[in-house]
């Protein structure tokens, strides 16, 4: 061993995870799960490049600017200077819109994608908190229009995507943009944005803070405040659809003046806002199929990002407030890079978040620490030649083959079986005209078989 | 559509690759076959973060340092200062010699994984350089010693992974470093490392310019130039393993002094030198399962990396002379982070490169635009439950089906299945009563057909 260099002590880098073979076998099997179930529904992969220009991913601007990590060579020469400055993205929805703009010409609209890939954001490093994540999206962009049936598609996509990963059960919290951003138009408020921020913080917060916020921004008014905090209220919002019982689809952009009716709403109630409610229930009605009591209808849900314009979903665990994923319809997110209006909606699993979360509460049991099914044994160097013969015949049937390396003590090479988590181990003839035979290191049971037609139990191979 | 806005127009980013859907499934293919034979002689996937700190990637030196990408945050405040530098990793070597280091005491030796993943270099932008890359690796490492087995090993799980990407025909060629190195040390060569290079650039820079470089270094000395070229030719090295036919693998530590014999050794072979041929042809011999002419005992393969200490591989297209993959042994790469001694073997695609360059060449055709392989479309919209429910059964069975999102003239439905390269289109009943179909698009065969029943040709699923 060599002691005379300096040695680097390696130590984790906050907020970049790294997991053990045994829990990235997991995270792999999610990733193919998740696009197994996007597949299914005709999402097609796409990949972009970590980096954008800065340029393009401030061109939507929005509270991630400080948090961008920008890209330096280590040794920053003439050309460099000349070069547009290199960003690491920091979620999926704004490459994507410059992927769809870019290549607009060869794309075929309705352009659905779905996107598994790293994000960065240079947070502060905080327990919870990753600098580095994976995200899995989905999105639907089309020319000029999107129909409202896609924003029942990818919250049903999202939910049966969460099902596939046998996680504890999840509700779909859905709300419609147009309803508060309505609604605080027809009472009259200037700053919509800033409202609908802080209502946005009502679970951080607290209904008394919010209000307090909203009443100082309105010059005192704690009335007016009230009121805007009555729409984000899941409890009026089943009385609304009551009242469009009678609005099919078609007269969506028609909506009734019955809503006046509505004590919430009353004259205060705009065209919006009322689209909003007719949009929030075409989508509802549209997923009945969903688990009873898995899909609420919260106009509370608000999502932080600006570009949202129409339905907002919101995923949580049943009961639980915190967000696990979400998303959203955006009727003009490529409009920074194209003169073209493109639609789209869009939902996001937060992966790494989500894994990190059920793996500290200790809901996900590690997987094996190889994905090896079948350890075959060396039984002696001479006879290296027989062995590696029957661990390719197993391997071609299909099966993960591991041949043993040297021709250990047969205790060693059964504790290594048992140490990576292989579930059988093949032992080839010992002496010639002997049997093969293989043991099920679960059960302890060993018989005798033939490498040619012995068949692994519970395996779909 | 608004024209108020600055309109950002995206561009490629050199040196940054992304592809349309159609290469991008593909390059999905591509991985999911790596992954595959990977994972069939036991390699575990792991991934790493895509930063290191900027010492621990120095920590292994090289020429690599000029291209590292370090992060820096847009807005960078105090607390970034206190922080380790980040950068971004040029290749999966030094991350793996870290994690092992890291995880030492939670993996069980040999850790053999496969890490597909990108990685990243500041070069000058240039046609067919790339800045963001996927490599996939696998490495062998073990605690103390490491079988020479492992040493054909991976070199044979290479050649496999090619084979299963279903391009051109690929040829291993092999050679041992201690060849080189022990014969340079038997010459009296002072500066090993420096003649090695000089050694590996022959391909490029050609005989007589490699022979003038290395006789100036030599003080003019031309017959020693000319004597350190012969080592590298291919010629020689059949007629020193037929002088090696009686020498087990258990003798490899004490190699016959008949080597001497050898005209192009003769007493300037060294020990060093002799155990790297009988090593070379060791490995040589376990691959005499490849298809003949697959394997090419090559003493002028020499690896630009200095970590390598042993067996060296490169994987060229039958007959050309660029390196398309390899790699080699290293017996102390661990070693700057840790202080054990943990030899391994790893061997690495340029996926990326490889990928692009098959592309460019014509060679790889575009796959279809989505994964969906059913489209049905929607006679009108009275009728979308029966077609949701269809578009369902056909789903739950195993297949990808994209149900039509509008009741648009058949004519549209079914050129949107012609542009998405969609194989099948089905009818659900336009009136009640009638029959299911289903169209072939490629063959324009159209039949009745039971959602239920109806089994797609040529599918495993």
């Amino acid at each position: 061993m060599s002691q005379e260099h300096k040695i680097y002590k390696p130590k984790p880098i906050s907020g970049f995870p790294e997991w053990l073979p045994e829990y990235r076998a997991i995270e792999l099997q999610w990733m193919d799960k998740l696009r197994a179930v996007f597949e299914s529904y005709g999402f097609c992969s796409i990949e972009t490049p970590s980096v954008e220009e800065v340029d393009a991913l401030l061109a939507k601007g929005g509270d991630t600017e400080k948090e961008i990590y920008t890209l330096h060579r280590l040794q920053a020469d003439a050309h460099e200077d000349k070069e547009a400055r290199l960003a690491l993205h920091f979620d999926l929805t704004v490459p994507l819109a410059r992927y769809v703009a870019q290549h607009y010409n060869d794309l075929v609209f309705p352009f659905k994608r779905y996107q598994i890939q790293k994000s960065w954001r240079g947070e502060r490093p905080q327990k919870g908190r990753f600098r580095e994540f994976y995200q899995c999206d989905i999105d639907v962009i089309n020319l000029d229009n999107l129909p409202l049936h896609f924003d029942a598609e990818l919250p049903a996509v999202l939910f049966e995507a969460y099902q596939a990963l046998h996680i504890p059960p999840v509700e779909l919290h859905i709300s419609n943009r147009k309803i508060v951003v309505g609604y605080l138009q027809g009472l009259g408020v200037k700053d919509v944005s800033f409202v609908t921020r802080e209502l946005d913080k009502l679970d951080k917060l607290g209904v008394e803070k919010v209000t307090k916020i909203l009443a100082d921004s309105f010059g005192g008014n704690s009335a007016l405040a009230k009121r805007c905090i009555d729409i984000v209220q899941t409890k009026w919002i089943e009385e609304a659809f009551t009242m469009l019982q009678n609005h099919p689809p078609s007269s969506l952009n028609q909506p009734s003046l019955e809503f006046n009716n509505l004590p919430i709403l009353g004259p205060r109630a705009n065209d919006l806002c009322m689209q909003g409610i007719a949009e929030l229930k075409f989508v509802i009605a549209n997923l009945s199929h969903l688990p009873k009591g898995s899909v609420i209808a919260n106009p509370g849900i608000i999502r932080g990002l600006d570009y949202y314009t129409g339905t907002v979903v919101e995923v949580r665990f049943k009961g639980k407030p915190m967000a696990i994923g979400g998303g959203g319809r955006y009727d003009d997110l490529a409009g920074s890079f194209i003169n073209q209006k493109l639609p789209g909606i869009g939902v996001s699993i937060g992966l790494t978040r989500l894994f990190s979360m059920l793996l500290d509460d200790g809901y996900i049991k590690p997987g094996p620490k190889s994905p090896t099914q079948i350890l075959v044994v060396l039984p002696e160097e001479a006879r290296r030649g027989e062995a590696a013969t029957t661990a390719n015949t197993l391997r071609n049937r299909g099966y993960n083959v591991e041949l043993f390396h040297s021709d250990s003590k047969l205790k060693r090479q059964l504790a290594y079986a048992e140490r990576k988590g292989i579930p059988y181990v093949w032992f080839p003839p010992f002496k010639d005209g002997q049997p093969h035979e293989v043991k099920n290191m679960l059960s302890g049971k060993q018989i005798h078989a033939d490498p040619e037609k012995w068949a692994m139990k519970g395996t779909s191979r």
